[in-house]
């Protein structure tokens, strides 16, 4: 049943099971272990409202790594949340900054599986909500379905508690997980992953990360269409604060001082706007920055055929509505758009701060001034090599005195398309006849070099079906029951994790 | 009696006078009408209590105009503080921003003196100030003095609170003013009064003001050492912003989109960056913009001499650790700082605001980048000459899609050193013993050209003893009671203010 109407089918028979408090069956031959699938997919039902409730619960105690805010009870929920999964084994693993959470869940099971959790969310600002943002309101959104809303909704609570309830309703439903499950859980991955090397480098995390066949990062990667794209990699990513400051200049001002000085004292806004215009070129969006494409890889044929099978399966007008915008740079085509999103390092202005910033104007000349900045990397770039030349670069331009702070990063990651990790997923997708793409490399980006670099050399992946959107925006969402056919709700995508997990099981 | 002594011994009895409850006499030949300057003294001194209270509730009370904070109940305030002074008509004259007051007292005199007053205060942010901003506390600060701690306390309530209590000490003493008073205020100095010619130009404003000798500004001139600066002239001062957005634009997000996209979609804040870049030189100070100094004038030999006066007269490591400055511009000595100071026009950035502005990092591509702006302006540059330009200038490097929105602004002032009123300001600071510089252009500015400009083309200047600091930033204060002989307190400003309107009757 490998098309696309079975999963329709299933899915609208689960949702229609648990709507009526009873459970329907699915087609046996929809997944592998049909028996086994069947009871866990009842118990998934049977423990519904608990799931939602677990999320909400999670999203109601937000950790927010730039703010230092609940670091430790973030970690605590974190623990406990495993611990009620079965996890045996659960620890916090210190680091530098906000700790890691590492759990092992031993079913006595031949292989191992690797997962990775963020259990951190992104900074938010309740007036720009509609539904307040740590509440994880239930809402009927027209055209999508019941979703929760709330910060971290998709990214990544959601989708981890759709992983962690599979894991339930293993149990729940006496059914023993067919592998081994190592976790690891960090608390700063939407600060860039500063200090999750150090939970890596614990030797007990390390041991029993190298076991494993692969690692997942739960995943919502289903588009409004029911399409998944199925990342074989994703750019690296360092976020840094470039900042003038009259003090660590030895010129202009330490504090802000009257605008009408500007005569005859430096200004670190000037200096720092002239350091910025350095970083790219002419065009607005090309690195400049000495050697940058140095150790850059083009796109291999195979990843280029991938990019534009994926621009043939998306709906570019969809995509630029989504974001607001009306073109691409250099009114370029959506293919070569998408080309761009996977091959070109960048160089983003995240943030300019500097002096008085309220409404209309105040007459200071600011003491201080500051670009927050993040870099994306594609392979073969690192993070070290990136910093090493930016901070080359500004010294060579005149602007040696600007603080390069890295508050976070990381290399590309890459996993080949012939790994046990993809050929696993791609074959519970094709089971459950979902349409899907494979995107050679994600612009967003996540830690998952350091399971993909050395020493682990782990293949690594987003991946999970179901829905969401708003990820560092207002108004996060995630799909409990989708009104759409081809998307999955949270029921679907804990059913689609342990389908997975039989999958990884059966792996050669 | 020309000399420093006498204006000490006159300051220390009238405090001892007036801590002791008991009127002193102070040397008659001090003044000019002196018996009745020692009645107006006395009235000044018994009105002590009343005058720092009435300072004080007018800090209470603040119109900022930058946030549209209480434009009504500033400028009601405004015209009872008038009301109170004596002045028979007080009315609010209506502009398309915020209101202006308008007040005459005719006391038969035969000449008519101009007063500006501004009513509103620059923002504050409380968290910033060891005292509360709006209490107005009496705080002894050591090597200084009683001081007024509070918002607006030297800029320029404090001024302008001892110009009214000469008004009613006047008038407590039963004295007739020797000249009548038109008085214009406005609450939108700090955002460079965007509608203050609109006052002016009223019919009743202007026919008043034509018949004046001049316009006076009420302002705490002395420094720390006591030694006054007369200005003969200020900078024109412009404040716009500069706002990239890619809704203008047609390029990029118009809202903030995840940072991954900068590898295919235009940024609004590389555009803002590479904006700015072309409007200073690569000093980092000298204005870019095409023609900018086509109508500069260079300072006289006159207006150099004066300025190396001034540098001689005051201490540069003192100015340079008041504004916690270790260099000017290019290295250069403290006179060539005052004359760049004087004649230099300016490009200044206040402000920078795009994106993420919190702590750390947050991936997104903004949709929106400002800068806040600063022009100032010498003879015989004009704000709409400036902003011609500057967009002329915008639009030649590609940068036409660029919002300037100028939020105010006026052209430069000047008043020549032989007018009456300049020559009665000499008149009085050599009475009292106090040690003055000529400044031929303050690098601050004030609107002072809607009176020296046509139609009016009045001499008009900042004047005053009386000290205070911190204007536009926290903790700003003004001296009611000083510890340092030479520098005066709010009582002797007011019975200087008295004896100044004596010189002007006086003046040929």
């Amino acid at each position: 049943m490998n098309d696309k109407k079975s999963f329709e089918t299933n899915r609208r028979s689960l949702m229609k099971g648990a709507a009526a408090g009873a459970m329907m069956a699915m087609p046996a031959a929809a997944f592998a272990e049909s028996s086994d699938l069947a009871a866990i997919r009842k118990a998934v039902v049977a423990g519904h409202d608990a799931t939602v409730k677990r999320l909400q619960d999670w999203i109601a105690n937000p950790t927010i790594a730039a703010e230092k805010r609940n670091v430790e009870g973030g970690a605590e929920h974190m623990a406990m949340l495993l611990k009620e999964a079965g996890f045996q084994k659960v620890r916090k693993v210190p680091t530098d900054g906000i700790p890691g959470v590492f759990g092992t869940l031993d079913a006595g099971a031949k292989s191992w599986m690797g997962i990775y959790f963020m259990y951190d969310v992104k900074q938010f600002d309740p007036a720009e909500w509609e539904s307040p943002p740590l509440e994880g309101r239930l809402i009927d959104k027209p055209g999508v379905g019941k979703v929760i809303m709330g910060r971290g909704a998709v990214n990544q609570k959601g989708p981890e508690t759709a992983f962690l309830a599979a894991l339930h309703a293993f149990r729940a439903s006496g059914r023993k997980l067919p592998v081994n499950i190592a976790l690891v859980a960090e608390g700063e991955e939407e600060i860039a992953s500063p200090h999750f090397h150090q939970v890596i480098a614990d030797p007990e995390v390390q041991a029993a990360m190298s076991k494993c066949v692969g690692v997942l990062i739960p995943s919502a990667s289903q588009g409004s269409n029911g399409a998944v794209s199925l990342a074989l990699g994703a750019k690296g990513a360092v976020e840094l604060q470039l900042i003038a400051s009259g003090e660590r200049w030895g010129r202009g001002p330490k504090l802000d001082i009257h605008s009408s000085n500007m005569a005859r004292v430096d200004s670190p806004a000037w200096h720092l706007v002239q350091a910025l215009s350095t970083l790219v070129k002419e065009d607005g969006h090309t690195p400049a920055v000495e050697g940058w494409f140095e150790n850059v890889k083009p796109l291999t044929a195979r990843q280029k055929a991938l990019i534009a099978e994926g621009a043939r399966q998306s709906s570019e007008e969809a995509v630029k509505k989504t974001m607001g915008v009306q073109r691409w740079i250099e009114d370029e085509d959506y293919q070569t758009s998408l080309e761009r999103l996977a091959s070109q390092p960048t160089i983003n202005i995240q943030g300019l701060v500097s002096g008085y910033t309220g409404p209309g104007g105040k007459t200071v000349l600011p003491g201080r001034a500051e670009a927050k900045i993040d870099l994306r990397l594609v392979p073969d770039m690192t993070k070290e090599e990136a910093v090493a030349k930016l901070k080359t670069h500004l010294e060579k331009h005149g602007f040696g005195d600007i603080e390069v702070n890295v508050s976070g990063g990381y290399g590309p990651t890459e996993t080949p398309e012939d790994s046990a990790l993809v050929r696993a997923e791609q074959a519970v997708l094709t089971r459950a006849g979902i349409t899907y793409s494979m995107v050679p490399r994600m612009a967003g980006s996540w830690p998952g070099v350091v399971f993909t670099g050395p020493p682990l050399k782990l293949p690594a992946a987003q991946f999970g079906i179901g829905r969401g959107e708003g990820a560092h925006a207002p108004n996060e969402f995630f799909v409990i029951e989708s009104s759409n056919p081809k998307v999955a709700g949270i029921d679907e995508a804990s059913v689609f994790f342990a389908d997975f997990l039989y999958q990884v099981a059966s792996m050669k």
